[in-house]
């Protein structure tokens, strides 16, 4: 049996095959030393006495939220922000390492960027099961696991109270960089950029309404290569195009010819096609939100970058993290902060990231737009809604309807379970390590016992039987069956795998760097204002008539849960 | 006329226009402010006081051995390579900022790797003369320009010694990163991974000879994209395979079949093919002299990277780089010193980069081997040469026959002035600022007069009657008609902006980074040690039979230089 099939290097040591039966750890800089990478050094052993679980700092920031108050209001938020960041992107490798092609460091792997990168490398191709050596030789059938652990029964709201809003934004941004290729197969990505931004060589997929107003003079200043959509005029307000009218290739049923373009992802075969489909409303939605005007002058600057990059950041660090995390700690988009440490401005989108980032559960069983409801059957598709309902109402009919609860298991309505079956499905073909493998990456605890996982008997019996061992436990359903934390969305798992993929992404952007933190990137220092200032709210506001209530939860959250708020009791267009 | 072309902002400031007429400097960051960026804060103030000018640190750097003897021996060392790599690196804007086609911070220059950067952007496009507003508005004829000006008269004796094998060395080692793309255009590349190292989907150009004498092992091991090629075997030792047994697209002339298969870069229309096809014999020796056994056991790791991109690095800082600026400081390889502050480990190639690079003064009017001489006809294309003498002969005469002098002017041998030409023409092409304001952003003063650039009066006025104006004197002309240094190859700006872009080039490769920087990366601890204690010779000497000279300079050089002789005494090959 190859030796590296045990995980025999612990504290993210590096298992090196010598001759057939033996290993080698490769300890450098992880703190330990020893055979298996066990024996911690002096400065380690500190370390690890003084460092909290990530349990005991999770109940930190979500509570005493009178201490908070005071410390938001100090140069100590600012530390801690700091103290996040660097905590969090450490955890991820920068430059890259692994794909799922390369369980080892190569040039390949590094340089094609084609491939999603992998944090932990696939289990070795001459393992005795797949999980490695745990578990039992054939993993649990991926249709059955999914309806009896993944399907909902019933709809339960999400204990944060967060909206439609949140779940379509969520959606938008992150098909920005999960983009599995069709062509090339699951462990490759059609989204070159690995982040939030524009894609190479291609048209803008954000400028055609993130330039906004001023299109007659747009034109001779873009280069050739970004073509420019004509928008359709309707009372006044900018809409994208319709499909006939903007010539680019979409997958649509016949017969929709409103149908908006909305350039999403192309189909992905494998993955369940009503969750992409359903992306057509609300990239177009998105889309329309993120327009802004141009506000600098005659400076070509502005329009280099998609437009709405920054803020796109901002709101997502500041708002989307913000209410994600339900931290009373203010969390705050300011690049600066990372510019005396050591931190890569690169990113590369893993593997394991877009498997943890389906949280279909959010999903409600049908959307009601004005009191009015629709199944699943007359919402997909059915882009031509922004028009006859405009913009204001759907804003506010998804920010008031409450979204499903993700963690915790039997959450996924039934026509969005096909994803998650595939979400399994490919886990495997990509041979991804089990859960326990990854909770180590993590820095956290191992589980003992399917019970210690899901906080009681019942399901846990029945995963046992399933899987045979805790160990054998794969990525996803653990993410998703783990108990979920008091008063939040996900289990500790979720939100210590996600975070860090998360922030390393948003912080890497390019623009972040000093070379790039700078007004004349963005058009100089009005436009640098605008980046700085952004919020959900303005970008709304700022281009409808009415400013509808927007947010990322819905109105009147429980007290107890760490808000937003605050900044949305203001009309922000009169600041503008 | 745009503001911009006055080049107003100093001190790294960033010109930004404000409608038609007018300008703002960004000066975020550069420790300057004021309309110019001109007003030095306090820091920058005093920051500059202190700071020795270019040519003090020089100067200290080349004189008193006895001192540097000493220094070499202590920390010392360690603190002041950090400094040095550090200063330099700090030159480059890094992730990259513009490209030919984007004169301002955009998200094509930064995602799409088919460009090379550029430090400074392009002169605008709509300024009054090609330089911006200096000099006439027809800037001089190439040819006249090469002919009066670089054109060599008589050989002249590269001051440090330098000798042909240098030369060759240099020409392989940049040729990994200098490829111009002919179908795209001189602003584009087509070495993608923009550095030491191989390309993305292609055959290894260096693994074929690289990975050495177990090759019936090795294919099974290999990804199927990395081809091997058989190699031949001549009296107990490899060759390479000739063109006709290695399938590969070859540009030469009809009637070479004996050639060797060098997959050097494509001809390049626009630039001279002398030069170019003088890799053949170039590529095909220091192939061969790279060749390392596989040393790590079963491990695939060693197989994944190029496997003497470790090695090149090393030989090229502490052996090439060494000496080429003539510092008695022995300048060290150690990825850790940069371990510890904010360094971003990528590398884009410069457009300026690859127009100073070019250093064919350092060609012989003609090439002698064991003693027979032959014309630069005698010498391209005959590539079977390697076969008929042997690689020691060829090596102990490339490391015996003397380089040209680079610097000064009237340097290159008339096979070798097209080039020339073509870096000038290419320059405009790509409508490169002038050399003064280079000058400037590598933080050296502008010069005042052609008498102050050249050091004399002929050539500075027959050059001011060209150009009109020193401010308009252009980039590659500038570095090549500049006084050389006492003792030096170049003069002052060749050093000053070339070195910054190859200490980031080489100590932002990827391998250099905590993450690869570790003994797994290079097959186990065994193969991280032929890392750290390459050298030259015993790249050489490891394949040969009779370790012959070899060095970059030729033999007993002049004592008052700085050398990297003192390990080359020892034969190195019974420490292997």
């Amino acid at each position: 049996v190859n030796p590296c099939c045990y995980y025999p290097c612990q504290n993210k040591g590096v298992c090196m095959r010598v001759g057939w039966e033996d290993y080698e750890c490769d300890c450098t800089r992880t703190g330990y030393f020893g055979i298996n990478c066990t024996l911690p050094e002096f400065w380690t052993r500190l370390r690890v006495l003084l460092k909290p679980s990530p349990a005991v700092y999770h109940f930190i920031l979500t509570h005493c939220k009178w201490l908070w108050d005071i410390i938001n209001t100090t140069f100590v938020r600012d530390t801690l922000m700091k103290l996040v960041l660097t905590v969090r992107a450490n955890l991820i490798p920068s430059p890259p390492t692994y794909n799922s092609a390369y369980g080892y460091i190569s040039w390949e792997s590094y340089a094609n960027v084609s491939y999603f990168t992998r944090v932990l490398p696939p289990v070795p191709e001459d393992c005795p099961t797949p999980m490695g050596t745990s578990g039992k030789k054939q993993p649990p059938n991926p249709q059955l696991l999914a309806e009896k652990f993944l399907l909902r029964r019933q709809f339960q709201r999400d204990p944060r109270g967060t909206n439609l809003m949140f779940a379509f934004f969520a959606q938008h941004f992150t098909h920005q960089f999960f983009k599995t290729s069709g062509k090339m197969g699951p462990g490759f990505t059609k989204a070159l950029g690995h982040g939030v931004g524009r894609e190479v060589g291609r048209p803008p997929r954000l400028a055609p309404w993130g330039t906004g107003t001023d299109l007659a003079r747009l034109p001779p200043l873009l280069p050739a290569a970004h073509r420019l959509w004509s928008l359709q005029l309707r009372d006044g307000e900018m809409y994208p195009p319709t499909v006939l009218e903007a010539e680019v290739h979409m997958i649509y049923p016949p017969g929709t010819p409103k149908a908006t373009p909305t350039q999403p992802f192309p189909p992905q075969p494998g993955l369940c096609s009503l969750h992409h489909e359903c992306q057509g409303l609300t990239h177009r939605l998105v889309h329309k939100l993120l327009l802004m005007p141009v506000t600098t002058g005659s400076a070509p600057l502005s329009l280099s970058l998609p437009p709405p990059l920054g803020e796109t950041i901002k709101i997502v660090v500041e708002e989307y993290v913000q209410h994600l995390s339900g931290y009373f700690l203010r969390l705050k988009f300011d690049p600066e902060l990372l510019f005396d440490v050591q931190f890569q401005y690169r990113n590369r989108i893993a593997v394991e990231f877009n498997q943890l980032y389906h949280w279909h559960g959010l999903m409600p069983d049908s959307f009601v737009i004005q009191g009015k409801e629709y199944s699943y059957q007359q919402f997909i598709y059915n882009t031509s809604m922004l028009m006859d309902y405009g913009v204001e109402a759907l804003v506010e009919s998804f920010s008031k309807q409450i979204a499903g609860k993700v963690g915790g298991g039997q959450s996924i309505n039934t026509h969005l379970l096909k994803v998650a079956v595939g979400v399994i499905e490919e886990s495997r073909l990509l041979r991804l390590q089990p859960f326990n493998e990854y909770r180590k990456r993590f820095s956290m605890k191992p589980y003992k016992s399917f019970q210690e996982l899901t906080g009681e008997e019942e399901k846990a019996a029945a995963l046992e039987e399933l899987y045979g061992d805790i160990n054998a436990l794969e990525f996803y359903p653990g993410l998703l069956l783990e108990k979920p934390q008091p008063n939040s969305m996900f289990g500790e798992s979720m939100v210590e795998t996600g975070a860090p993929f998360s922030l390393k992404g948003l912080f890497g952007n390019p623009i972040c760097s000093p070379e790039y933190w700078k007004p004349s990137t963005f058009g100089g220092a009005a436009g640098f204002e605008i980046v700085k200032t952004a919020s959900l709210q303005k970008l709304v506001c700022r281009n409808v008539r009415r400013c509808p209530f927007v947010s990322f939860h819905v109105p009147e959250p429980s007290t107890e849960t760490g808000t937003t708020g605050d900044h949305q009791a203001k009309n922000p267009s009169t600041e503008l």
